[in-house]
C-alpha cells in the first residue's frame, strides 16, 4: 500500500490554524498529557453524545472493532493515538519498546481490513517508532504523541483543502445526496464529503442535503443528519431504497461520498450501498463525486478486486440497536449477509477530490499525476 | 380503472380446491357466520403471530390504514370483508342499506391510494350491493359474504396460476431476489412473486431466495423471510443497499416482485425501492419479472405518471418499531421523506405474469391481448 506521507504546502509542517480540541464535537482526541484518548461513542448518536476515555491501547482497538469510532480517516487517527497509549506503559529499553510497539501495531491493524488509512497511519507511526526507539520513555511518548497529533491535524487540513476543491463543483441551489457519514465524525474534523458540503455552504451557496440512512448501521440517519443539523445545514433523510425514485423525479442534482480505499486505477471501496447509488447516478445522469484524503489512496492495490471487503456480524442486519433499545427485525432462524463495503468502479466517478488536487477523470493516469514523488 | 372481473377458466365459478381457512396462516379471513373478520397483525411479525378479530368495518379500515394488513390483493379482500361487516349492522330498507354501503365504501376506499386492487374489490362488491339491496338483511349479508369470499378464493387461484406461468422462467439452481413481501401474507394465499417461487420449488427446482429487507417497514426481513422459512424455502436477508453489490458479484440470477398497480402501458407501481432494483437489474443484465393478478391492472390509467403515490408518516422512517420495541434512528429535528411506492417503467420489466397469461414484452399491446373483453 501507499507508504507516502503527504506534506501540505502550507509553509509550515504542522500548522494549527484552530485548536485541535475545543471543537463543538470530535470523534477522537488525545488529551494534553498524552495519557488519555477521548472518544465519542458514535453508536449512541443521535440519542446521546457520550464521550469515553481510554488509557489502554486494547480499549482503542476494541473501540475501532466495535465501531464506537468509524470512518477511514478517524480510525487511522485513533490507531495512531492507540500506539501512544502503548508507549506510555512501556519503560523498557529499545528492544522491549520495539516489541511492545510491534504487538500493539498488529492488534490495531487487525481491527478492520478495508480502510487503508488504518494501515497508512500505523506505517507512518512505525517510522517514528524506529527513529525514537532508543530515547528515554518520556521522550518516546512525546515524539509519538506529536506524530499522532500531526496525522490528526493534517487530516483536518486535508479535509478543508479537498472541501474547497469540491465546493467549486457544487451548484448554488442544488440538492446533494450523500451516503453513510463522511463528515467531521469520520475524520480529524470538517469531513471529506461533508467537508465539500460545508465548504460550499461557507462559499455562500444555498444547498440542501439528502442523507441516505445507510443500513445496516444507519450512519446516514444517525450521524450525517446529526452533524449537518448541528451545523445549521438543511438536511433530510431518505431510506437507501428511495434513491432511485428521487433521482428519477429529478430531486437529486449531485452525489458526494467519502472512501475507505482508492485503488491505483481509481476504483473506490466505500460503505455498502455506494456502488448501487453510483449505478443509479449513472443511469440518471447525476454526477457522482468522491472526496478523500491522499492517505486513502492505495497505489499498491491495482484495482477494486484487490481491496479486502470486511464481512461483519449478521446481527447488525438482523437487529436495529441504539444503546439499550433494540428491535429484532428478522426471524431467528434466517441468516443475513453483512458485507460492510462495496467497490465502485472508477468509470462511474466524475471526480475524486483530495488535498493534493482533483483527479477527473478518475483513473490510473490522473492519480499518478497527483501522487507525490516516492522517497 | 379496470372494472372487469376475471373469471377463471376452471369450469366452476368458485371452486374450493382446498379450505379457504384452515391454512397454517392467513392474512385475513371471514369467519363462518359472516360476522367476524380475523386478521393477522403483520406489524408484529416475525416476533408474534397474533390474530385480531373485528366486528366493525371501521376496524377493518383502520387495520388497512395502519398496515396490520398490507399487500395489494390482501387489502382488496379485506375491504370486501369490511363491507360484509357493515351489512351485518344494517337492517334498514333498500335506500338506508345503499347509504350505509356507500359510506362504508368511501371509508374503506380512502384508506390507501396506490394499490388499485382496493378500488377494484370495492367496485366489484358494489355491483352485488346494488343487485341485492332490496333483499332481506340476512340475505344481503349472505350474498355479500359469498361475493367477498369469491374475491378471496379467486385471488388465491390466480396466484397459483401465475405461479405456474412464472415458474417456467426460473432456472434450477438459481438465486432469486425479491423486494418487499408479495407472498401469502399479501394475497388471498400462496402469493404473487412468492407464488412463482413456491411453484418453482414445487416443480422440483432447487432455488435460493434473497429477501431485500425493504425499509422503512421491513416487509422483506420481517414477512418474506418469515413465510418462506416457514415453508421450508431457503431464504436469506440482505439490506436494500446490498442489491447492487450482490448483482455485480453475480450472486443474483433473477428478480421477481409483486405490484400495487399496473398502468395500461405496463408501468408498475410497487413498494418503494422496486425501481432502484429494476435499474440495477438492467445495468447487470439480470431479468426482472413481476407477478400480479389481473385485478392489479388498471387499464384506465395510461401510464406510471397517473398512479397516485402514497406519502406515509415520516415516523416510519425515523423510528424502527416492532410491537413494544422501538428505536429512534434520527435526530428529532431532522425531517424524513416517506413515499411508500415508486414506479418502474415497463421497459425495465421482462415479463408480467397474471392468471390470464404472461405479458412479455410488457407493453400496452401485450396487456391488451391478455385483457378479457369488457362487458
Amino acid at each position: 500500500m501507499s507508504a507516502f506521507i503527504p506534506t501540505l504546502k502550507t509553509g509550515r509542517a504542522h500548522p494549527h490554524p484552530e485548536p485541535l480540541s475545543g471543537s463543538a464535537f470530535s470523534a477522537v482526541e488525545l488529551m494534553p498529557g498524552d495519557r488519555t484518548v477521548v472518544m465519542l461513542d458514535q453508536r449512541l448518536l443521535p440519542r446521546q453524545e457520550r464521550y469515553e476515555t481510554f488509557q489502554r491501547p486494547e480499549q482503542v482497538a476494541d473501540a475501532i472493532s466495535t465501531m464506537k469510532v468509524r470512518g477511514a480517516p478517524a480510525i487511522g487517527i485513533s490507531a495512531a493515538y492507540g500506539l501512544v497509549l502503548a508507549a506510555v506503559f512501556c519503560d523498557g529499553p529499545r528492544d522491549a519498546f520495539l516489541e511492545v510497539m510491534s504487538t500493539t501495531d498488529g492488534m490495531l491493524r487487525r481491527t478492520r481490513p478495508t480502510a487503508v488509512n488504518l494501515a497508512w497511519a500505523l506505517d507512518r507511526m512505525h517510522r517514528t517508532v524506529v527513529r525514537i526507539a532508543a530515547e528515554a520513555p518520556r521522550e518516546r511518548v512525546t515524539a509519538l504523541a506529536a506524530e499522532a497529533r500531526a496525522i490528526h491535524v493534517e487530516d483536518k487540513l486535508a479535509c478543508k483543502k479537498m472541501g474547497e476543491l469540491g465546493a467549486a463543483s457544487v451548484r448554488d441551489g442544488s440538492t446533494i445526496l450523500t451516503h453513510c457519514n463522511a463528515g467531521a465524525l469520520a475524520t480529524g474534523g470538517y469531513g471529506t464529503a461533508l467537508g465539500v458540503i460545508r465548504a460550499a455552504r461557507d462559499a455562500g451557496k444555498k444547498i440542501r442535503v439528502l442523507s441516505a440512512e445507510t443500513r445496516p448501521l444507519l450512519q446516514g440517519a444517525r450521524l450525517t443528519a446529526w452533524e449537518l443539523h448541528k451545523d445549521g445545514i438543511d438536511v433530510q433523510t431518505i431510506t437507501d431504497s428511495m434513491v432511485g425514485s428521487f433521482m428519477a423525479r429529478g430531486l437529486i442534482d449531485q452525489v458526494i461520498v467519502g472512501a475507505d480505499r482508492v485503488a491505483r486505477n481509481g476504483d473506490v471501496a466505500n460503505k455498502i450501498g455506494t456502488y448501487g447509488v453510483a449505478c443509479l447516478a449513472q443511469v440518471h445522469g447525476v454526477p457522482f463525486d468522491v472526496a478523500a484524503p491522499w492517505s486513502t489512496v492505495d497505489l499498491a492495490c491495482p484495482d477494486g478486486a484487490g481491496i479486502p471487503i470486511e464481512e461483519r456480524s449478521e446481527r447488525e442486519v438482523s437487529h436495529v440497536t441504539l444503546g439499550e433499545s433494540e428491535v429484532q427485525i428478522m426471524p431467528d432462524a434466517v441468516r443475513a449477509h453483512n458485507p460492510a463495503f462495496d467497490v465502485t468502479p472508477a468509470r462511474l466517478i466524475r471526480a475524486l477530490y483530495t488535498e493534493l488536487g482533483t483527479a477527473s477523470p478518475l483513473d490510473a493516469a490522473s492519480l499518478a499525476r497527483l501522487a507525490p514523488p516516492t522517497r
